[in-house]
């Protein structure tokens, strides 16, 4: 059988560059991570006591919004946000820490109601929240249907933490006109990772998308939601110049793309442990992505009778999993995606190059590209 | 078999009183239903033009958030909030209009996820978001889970309309300190929608629960909810003061728990053509109301065996309806309930009455009363 890449050594050239400050990088947004989780903590226990004033079993749902946050992410919307907020000039750290947790918890909402749509049971190698639901229904020993009990409270858990994005704005100490401008495009972010979620959701209900397609979906679910959105939102709230925000759409639609790609390639042949969730089974379920895209469109015949007999079949053995990734190998899928990726990283780091940020901005965005792209889970 | 009580003869003894000027609220409700309406088409005209930027399919999301919206429904709440605002002495008549929708958005946000956790088919005589999807489904011929299709899409359809919930406060032409503080108001009527909805869900997983219980649900899930928090909401676009806000209080709970004593009372008791849902649908679902509560505290041993035996079960057959409509009426549990919805409207009155109110404050104060208490579905 022929060797398969090696995913680790891919990371490793596609990440080693001077220009990107890996250690600076890593401390710099380990304690931007700390000051978020420590802001996150202390609005969520003031909100399960607001719970409590309702009744104590409202708690439950206020701790389970807490517990998912807390069960993992490195918090990299947060992070573009205030990148962006520093790039464009902004001074006002404390303030732009706490409106950050918006994307966070609009990232919780989203990432709640994506669970129950892909019928995920692990989310980080810890339950999701409709499974955490069941097993409170089971320990607490409530009557009839735990599945759907676990369903119906997940949803609401998942709308609790699209309410939470929208008071931490409500509450941040920024000037009224430049937090409406923030929140225009906060409502976009909104807008489009739910309609982006909604094409993956019609896409998975069918045989193949074209790479076109899955481009699209990747611009409006991925790259604008992680990357565009909360640097704009960010330099809103500097009160930044409209004439800002191309240059981060220039950097951040091809960032969050290479981003989005190599998540990808590390579904399909990273390690499962790196990656929280078993191998093969981005494969299994028929994600619908670039690499998947090109290699239909390049395999024969023989090939694609293969490949439809595997993608998106829960019951694929592991030796087919292994045939599946050789084609994709094979067909020159993979050189693909790792091609694209390089371009598109390079494509983001030139539209920082060409652009005067204010301060250190530049090497704010430098080192956020870095650590997204570092980002595993 | 003892002749039961006709629901519609009490609807007449609740409803007439000659302070609540029906024909009056008919016609300046009905006026302002159509001005909400109208907006509520051109917002999301616009939202199906921006959805097919991202791409055509898209705006098959978009569209039914509207086919939903216009199935149906009344637009209580915006007119509490319209009522609110001119109590408070506002004078925009078309700014609080579009604002309005805010609310009217938040509650289809609110049924179309609610109607997944009740498992509902048919809300107003019409198919539910899931149920359209899965039609969707049907139609254009997708692949796999049609349930499962059907029911992610409504999750996000939810989604969405929650997201045009924000996005009408954004675009709002208040200044931006007054629409702060009616976020504030709005930030509150989400939490305590969502935390009420997750106490019923909690509730329908039990066997019982006490009257008080019961009530405290109703107070966060429909009194605040219908009419407290929009009246707020409608109090801080107009600049008023904290104090208004107070009586808002005294005036909206008792008033919104009346409405969903009645809306149980109708649920049991009326009939299937007017409250849009089959006979009995209530009983067989299990619905945790006021006056199953306290059918249950005073009912015989023999009396309970029977409760248990229907209450909560689908399979329940019409002759056991039946015996438990004469049950909840024998017991007392029926006049108590009616009384109790008495004395919460009375109560409602007299809070009017002993505050004073810029303008046509009170009119429109008891106007909207009398619509909510008329409204069937």
């Amino acid at each position: 059988m022929q060797e398969l890449p090696n995913p680790s050594l891919y990371q490793r050239n596609l990440l080693i560059d001077d220009k990107f400050k890996v250690k600076e990088a890593e401390k710099l947004l380990s304690w931007f991570k700390d000051e978020v989780d420590f802001q996150m903590n202390i609005f969520l226990d003031k909100k399960i006591e607001e719970a409590r004033e309702i009744s104590e079993e409202a708690t439950i749902l206020v701790d389970e919004v807490k517990r998912f946050v807390f069960a993992g992410g490195k918090r990299v919307r947060p992070a573009f946000l205030y990148s962006g907020y520093i790039a464009a000039g902004g001074k006002a750290h404390a303030a732009v820490t706490l409106a950050s947790l918006c994307v966070e918890f609009l990232h919780t909402f989203a990432l709640i109601h994506d669970d129950i749509i892909d019928r995920s049971d692990t989310r980080r190698g810890k339950p999701t929240s409709h499974k955490a639901f069941e097993n409170i229904h089971k320990s607490k020993k409530y009557l009839g249907d735990r599945e759907h009990f676990g369903l119906s409270s997940a949803i609401l858990a998942g709308d609790l933490a699209f309410t939470f994005a929208e008071e931490i704005l409500t509450s941040s100490p920024f000037p009224q006109e430049r937090l409406r401008r923030a929140r225009y495009f906060f409502d976009q972010m909104k807008f489009q990772v739910i309609t982006g979620e909604y094409l993956d959701v019609l896409g998975s209900y069918k045989k193949r998308l074209t790479e076109e397609e899955v481009l699209n979906i990747l611009e409006y679910k991925t790259a604008k939601y992680t990357v565009e959105r909360p640097l704009q939102i960010g330099a809103m709230l500097a009160g930044a110049e409209v004439a800002i925000l191309e240059s981060f759409t220039a950097y951040g639609i091809p960032l969050g793309q290479a981003f989005q790609l190599q998540d990808d390639i590390l579904g399909i042949f990273g390690d499962a442990e790196k990656i929280g969730k078993p191998v093969g089974a981005d494969i299994r379920e028929g994600k619908k992505t670039v690499l998947i895209a090109k290699t239909y469109e390049w395999a024969s015949k023989k090939e694609e009778q293969l490949l439809d007999r595997v993608v998106g079949n829960w019951a694929a053995t592991d030796k087919d999993l292994s045939r599946v990734k050789e084609i994709i190998y094979s067909v020159g899928a993979y050189g693909y995606a790792i091609k694209l990726s390089h371009r598109l990283i390079d494509q983001a780091k030139t539209a920082i190059d060409k652009d005067k940020y204010v301060g250190e901005g530049k090497e704010y965005l430098l080192v956020a590209a870095d650590y997204l792209l570092n980002r595993i889970s």
